[in-house]
């Protein structure tokens, strides 16, 4: 059972792979554990970080099995469920539930562009039906809408929706959802972003689903306890270095996929994982993986 | 063996359903039936109009073979695989190719943004490992990014790369892709927007993929006749009509689904399918239905 | 008195300039001379293509008063008075009216963006007090927001409201706008971009404002009348020297401002005027500058 | 003398008016005496929050002159010259040096949209010719583009640019400044939503130029002691009186303008000042009025 709220960190997994239908089960054993040892709270799999889109539905449902596998309950494990597809979404909740997961992740289908009152519908309907408890995920960079925070508020009143991530990285509406919950302690609120994550901790989020969580568990997770626990003095120091690691590892080359080419890179070269990337991105050749060694290197990494 | 250029009206079917995962057969064939009855050339499946998307792959795989089987051969099939996953793009392509589809048409991987240059090689790829010609197919709306010019230019070089639909509605861009391509006469370009038809094939397009060829396929038939014999007359009669039709059937409601769901709707009304759509979208009730009635009324159509 | 429909080819003059705050006089003498020969209906002085926004009023009051002296009555001049200020729209007005101008342009106020019902009692407030025909004009791209076809149809009862300019390059919006106005046809539809002119003229349209017409003002209005007259052997001939200008001249660097910079070095290169840019823009260095002289080179132009 | 970094809270303050070009002297000296007597800082006049771009400059002009006459040295004034011509900039600024301002505000040309680099220069060059010093204006929502972080970098090594006011609402953006001008402790960090301004100020920000101090300058005041001094109990019990005056006052109506009518509204109905608007905009209507004045109540203000 799921802590209502749920806190803590909880990184949203890259997906190692060997070739685009194959996964590199050692190098998510290496992951996850690195993720558990780091005490992260659990791991969100499938999510933007993890590719899933790119995936076959026959990879993500082994990510899930193996994920599931590997972390044996140590931690919590959410499943995106995310799809433009109302029965691909409960199917992968499906083997989610049989595997043991903990809670599942829905951003909003992504094709179509639905009405905030269809958006209110559809999540009804899904979570009517889904075997684990569900959160929001709130990504309007990749699926054109916000889930509005009023949207926000109506669902939660649906026992079976838990919580909502956000990935805006929009403070107004973050702290408007703060604001129309507070009568709901037990509704977990967590950001996305990794930069805003002390600040949206100290404001009143649960916690946060941080890429850099991937390559650094333990920082972020000190983090987290530095804004729990209000220590000004720790988020001093720590806050600069999660940001040198974001506006060096995420930023290289000069697309979109700049920031999960940045995370499965510094993985590889720190030798957790693969770097293959699923079609339509490819792994970084020569140039970009040597900006990033040096990223590393100015980090204090050895590599 | 498709047309080379590919001419002619290729309506973009919707997908008659019974519930969110079962076809509805006897609807589909009323459907093509009418569109083969109607004199087009082709017809495009799994597309936009047809809820793709938001279909289970079961249930895709279910249109692609009952759509083969009923239109027999008498014209062309288009199958849509437009997908986040190039693993289950390919594995749609292998049921058109094996049910006897004479192409494929795909958009952007949506989810995530490619840049150009991972949008060429994205195709390049695709193309590379498909077993039937390739349409692509500029969607920004839904998609968030163009298949810029110089990307058709580009691409249309592939030997397995057919053609172009455009939804763009941006004439420019048409314009420019057309002066691009000028030298490649055998390349097919398609116009998605049938208020738009009549222009692009007067200036060079070789046919229309337009949605409301569901409802009324002999119309925009002999509107693609009228512009390719420059028939001035004919135009002036048949543009007001077309216009009529879009801008009462397909603007009832708030939300960017009126389109799809005013399709659906008046189909029902003319006793060709159901109406009922997949999640997140649900039919219109009562008083919009109305309003749909009353405009084709208004076209002078008995319902 | 403004012909109803005004009708033709009316280029967006690009606005000569010796410094930030100094009119090129006799470089705006020849530029407009070299259009009156051309054979064009009018000039719209004051547009995006002449900076407006960028110039201070003093010069652009300069620029009113000029133009209005150099034409002499001799085409129509229409004077772009789009501002986010409605008191000093009004003022833009009364010094055309003043100068012999023969009708007002005004894009929406651009920095706010008001709705459409907040957007029609703007524009009839404005055209209540104005001296002069006021043509709406639809720039999303720089304004933000639509225009929209029915706030276009509402606005067009208005005795003071002549017509539209729409540089949307949006091909639905246009036919939309065409059909609503299907009875009132001495309202004058005129379209933006010169790619799209002969099919919307073809279509429907009255004229276009293109910006090519600066520089070759003959051109535009040959294929402004093959148009008219439905010679598609002559827009065959001319659609693809347009398409070259375009996809030549006015794409050389990465930014917005290219279209403008290319004009303006072209006709320096061309000797009609001065290249100078007013704030935030700088005119092309030597690199950019010889890109278009090869681009005159290969349309066959001595420079 | 403005202190380095600046800090405070600085009300972007609404424009009083009696008509279109008329402004309501009485009513601003009321609006600018209660900021004082709150404790803020200084005052931002005509920002957007003051529809300063509606307004013309003669009206411009009036604000200036009598602002810092009413102010009187007793709090900094900082004046918005944002303004699609440089020419009307620097003429803005002239008047706010000889009537005694204290900095200067301006947002990115906002009809063309320039690149960074343009950008860079035109703030360069606008910098070089200031009386005052500058403050960058980071508002997207506007002016279509954002002043990118290593922009703001950049150009904080110019002598005449203070310091950023930021109205993106996105977080990591601010976070990005931050860290980057981490070296530059004398360049002030400004933050625009009121619903940030405590974690903005937590994490290192200088003040708030937020809205809602135009009605409670002494809330927000305190919010920023209470940053400032860490003081979550306090911060707890403020945020969300800030956040019920955001979501009941500033959410009135349909359009971007339910914020400016929600300020100047409530201050109609607080007896400080008329609630006229400039063109294109409209005072609240009797409706919305009483729903402002029913939120007003439900803070436990008499009205």
């Amino acid at each position: 059972m799921l802590e209502k709220p749920f806190r803590g960190i909880i990184p949203p997994a890259i997906t190692p792979m060997i070739d685009n239908d194959t996964l590199d089960v050692a190098g998510l054993e290496r992951l996850l554990n690195r993720m558990v040892d780091g005490g992260v709270s659990g791991v969100f799999i499938l999510g933007t970080t993890g590719e899933a889109q790119n995936l076959s539905y026959t990879l993500r449902k082994e990510v899930i099995r193996q994920a599931c596998r590997i972390v044996g309950g140590r931690i919590s494990v959410l499943v995106g469920i995310t799809d433009t597809s109302f029965s691909e979404s409960l199917s992968l909740a499906g083997i989610a539930a049989d595997e043991g997961a903990d809670a599942l992740v829905s951003a909003p289908p992504y094709y179509y562009t639905p009405g905030q009152p269809e958006l209110i519908q559809y999540y009804e309907h899904l979570a009517n039906q889904l075997p684990l408890p569900l959160f929001l995920y709130n990504m309007p960079s990749h699926v054109k809408i916000m889930i509005e925070p009023h949207t926000v508020r109506t669902l939660s009143d649906h026992p079976n929706i838990a919580g909502l991530k956000d990935s805006s990285a929009n403070g107004v509406y973050f702290r408007q959802v703060i604001y129309l919950m507070r009568d709901k302690p037990a509704f977990s609120l967590l950001v996305g972003p990794e930069e805003m994550m002390a600040e949206a901790v100290l404001m009143g989020a649960h916690g946060g689903v941080n890429g850099g969580a991937n390559l650094f568990p333990e920082l972020y997770v000190e983090m987290y306890r530095a804004a729990v626990e209000k220590d000004f003095e720790r988020i001093a120091v720590l806050q600069p270095r999660i940001m040198q690691i974001s506006m060096s590892l995420y930023t290289v080359g000069r697309y979109a996929s700049s920031y999960i080419k940045g995370l499965k890179t510094t993985l590889n070269l720190l030798g957790v994982c693969s770097d293959f990337m699923a079609e339509p991105f490819h792994r970084f050749e020569r140039a970009e993986r040597e900006i990033i060694r040096k990223g590393l290197i100015d980090l204090g990494i050895e590599v």
